[in-house]
């Protein structure tokens, strides 16, 4: 039997947004209409509508931490530049219309009806947009001989070296190319990394990917602080969308940072940390809230009220020990002990069922953006795994570190600025 | 330092629920309050509010399908009875706290303040109920010899067959006890199994867990039929809370059906299925149609209009072959060729990162409850197994079979009647 028989309705996503949705469609078909919006500004009201993918910024860096997250990374297969480059067009076209919350293409559409596979995979059919980002990054591996671009690696994409304690598995680290998806429905999140993945069928290969349930940090003073698997706020001490002059110095790469392609763009080092949480589980509240320095409950810094009183580290108490204690993690992390370095946290909570040991693998992916991680990530990390004791209850599994090129214009390409 | 410096709140997850949360408190301090509604009735009109814990029926089954699944098989470890009875009391009560939105007992409490870990692991403080069922079921290694079970297994809880393609994983199967959390919040489904986990420490150990990111069946019919991996609809034809009589008949165990401690009980089958997503996503739209029997875009039968529409095995098309396919999923899993045998399904799609092959390792957690596997799972399976075209396209790599019991009602616990 042919399916030709059968009255079938292709649904489109755009077909479901009504006036709302058919703007955004025009926007990106015209790739016009939202061209002058940053990433910040374009932050939808709600959690079902769209995030503007077009700015000066990549989305999904500032942009208010959606809830669930589909990460991965890419090995590329072929070996030409041209494939290489045709690849990231696609990427691009397709993650304007995946980020407005259409499919791509139609179903069948290219040899008549039935006859082709479908171009969207189909699962995000009646969906909303989600505010899903799709946020693109290079590693280190990407700038080795292939494609002609050792010339074009930034000084500041440095290797990550060993910190004390790692115990990072290939298999989980590096890749040559990275996306983040973020949504608030793990659906739309996992449906735009599979269909990049299959988009790339020939050109790339999932070379892991990771699923993460929820956001461990809030990135904007309009969200609550969510909390990570110790059951700590996570996010409070965070640099917010809302900072903009701390995000150029500390998130945004300059002009004056060398790799010129890189200007408007920002480093991710991304980190598959394994938390014990049984062992946690059994320690003492006290104990935990000294190892963090901060109260479990309010997440004040300890000797304080509220969440987002200033920490003060002189206090002292009664027996005469600093209240926010020498190795605790805030203390250790914090930009007063790290020559005025900051994050911008955006990590996920996962579990990924068990560990054949009776225990969950649960844990923490972070995903740290910065200007610089020579001045950043790489000197508080050291700092943290040499002496907090955060250390005896995680684990740092997996490693990855991207540069993440600034935003795409209308008509341009994620790394065109790279390639040119 | 000690944390008696700091003036900690500990924040109740019960606090925050105002005037409603504080009645669900009350019935669940008193077991009084809700006694008399059974699950059906007891559904919350919003996702944040609470699902009843007790009921004639464990909630979990033909409650409205949550979107989030964490679902774990235990490992009984110790071997005495006392002590197993003791952990499922404890859980008990721990699950009606968890799913009135409580957490388990104060911080630190015990011992004073900071003394002691905390009760609860706190990562869910701050979320709603978010709709939480815990439901627990007993596989059948639990009437083994060790706790004196052996002559109250039910004739219903036989050990599956292998069906033709199984490529069954030991260590992602089985269990002597599993517990599926179910809710709109997947930080409120993993808070609760990890909570049960270390209650039962030294008793129980996590054996397999499984997340779940999206539900893949809708219970209701106030529900709108979700998508799978394959980007089809599926829940279409699934029975349905509100069909009262369909589900004695097919879901419920009946006091006739001999292992009288399951009366009011059902039988719940698990399978981890993977997909071939990548191989899937290649395949034509009419191929993919004509495999599952219904239309892609609307979720109709072939050869018909809308997703409700009756299914007509009759028809045929201008070709003279039946519109709906001899060897397609519907016709072989429809009750009219399996003896008129149902299921009721509430199956999860799962991302578990990739597979070292450069595949996503994605598909579908199968659950599906029913009166009896014999007359149900069973042959419907072997019938998919050996005729079913998405065999090509699928691979069963998990199995589990849990014999689940009736309600719980206050002060007893689950499996009461099992050890009378
Ligand atoms: C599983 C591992 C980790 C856990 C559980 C954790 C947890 C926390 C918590 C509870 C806070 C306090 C709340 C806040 O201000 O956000 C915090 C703060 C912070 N963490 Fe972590 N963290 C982890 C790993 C890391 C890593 C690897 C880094 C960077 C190398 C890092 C950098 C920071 C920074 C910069 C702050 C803010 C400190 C301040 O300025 O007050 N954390 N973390
Ligand atoms: C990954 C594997 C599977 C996929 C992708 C799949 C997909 C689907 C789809 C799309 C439908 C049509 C919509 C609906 O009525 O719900 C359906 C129906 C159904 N499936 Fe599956 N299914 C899978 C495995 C199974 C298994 C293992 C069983 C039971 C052994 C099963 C039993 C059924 C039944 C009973 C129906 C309803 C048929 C009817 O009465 O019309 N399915 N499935």
């Amino acid at each position: 039997m042919t399916t030709e028989d059968a009255p079938r309705k292709g649904i489109s996503r755009r077909g479901l947004f009504g006036a709302a949705g058919a703007a955004v469609a025009t926007g990106v078909a015209g790739y016009a209409v939202h061209s002058a919006l940053s990433g910040e500004e374009s932050q939808a009201a709600d959690n079902t509508g769209p995030v503007e993918f077009h700015g000066p910024h990549q989305a999904g860096i500032v942009t208010a931490a959606q809830d669930r997250l589909h990460f991965a990374a890419f090995d590329v297969t072929t070996t030409k530049r041209d494939e290489l480059i045709a690849l990231l067009k696609e990427w691009t076209a397709a993650a304007a219309l995946l980020t407005a919350g259409r499919d791509i293409g139609q179903y069948g559409a290219v040899n008549g009806p039935g006859e082709a596979p479908p171009e969207d995979t189909g699962e995000a059919v009646g969906l909303p947009p989600a505010r899903l980002t799709l946020t693109i990054g290079f590693g280190p591996s990407l700038f080795d001989k292939r494609f002609g671009l050792a010339s074009k690696r930034p000084a500041a994409l440095v290797d990550l070296p060993h910190f004390i304690g790692d115990d990072i598995e290939p298999g989980r680290s590096g890749g040559d190319i990275a996306v983040q998806a973020c949504s608030d429905d793990p659906q739309v999140a996992v449906h735009a990394i599979r269909n990049l993945a299959r988009i790339g069928f020939g050109r790339v290969a999932v070379r892991y990917s990771q699923l993460g349930f929820g956001r461990t940090s809030s990135t904007s003073r309009a969200q609550t602080t969510p909390r990570n698997l110790f059951g700590f706020k996570d996010g409070t001490n965070n640099l917010k969308l809302e900072d903009a002059e701390k995000l150029e110095q500390q998130v945004w790469v300059q002009p004056e940072d060398g790799a010129e392609w890189m200007a408007g763009g920002s480093y991710l080092v991304s980190r598959r940390i394994r938390m014990n949480i049984e062992i946690w589980d059994r320690t003492s509240l006290g104990e935990q809230e000294t190892i963090i320095g901060r109260g479990k409950g309010t997440g004040a810094p300890l000797g304080k009220a509220e969440e987002f009183d200033a920490i003060d580290f002189v206090a002292k108490g009664s027996d005469g020990e600093a209240k926010i204690p020498m190795d605790s993690h805030v203390r250790l992390a914090h930009p007063q002990f790290n020559n005025g370095a900051e994050l911008l946290r955006r990590g996920y909570n996962f579990v990924d069922g068990s560990d054949g040991l009776g225990r969950l693998d649960a844990g923490l992916f972070f995903l740290a953006y910065q200007r610089d991680p020579r001045k950043q990530f790489i000197p508080i990390q050291t700092q943290l795994a040499r002496t907090d004791t955060l250390n005896e209850y995680i684990h740092h599994v997996g490693s990855g570190i991207f540069a993440c090129p600034g935003g795409v214009t209308p008509g341009s390409y994620w790394g065109e600025k790279l390639f040119a």
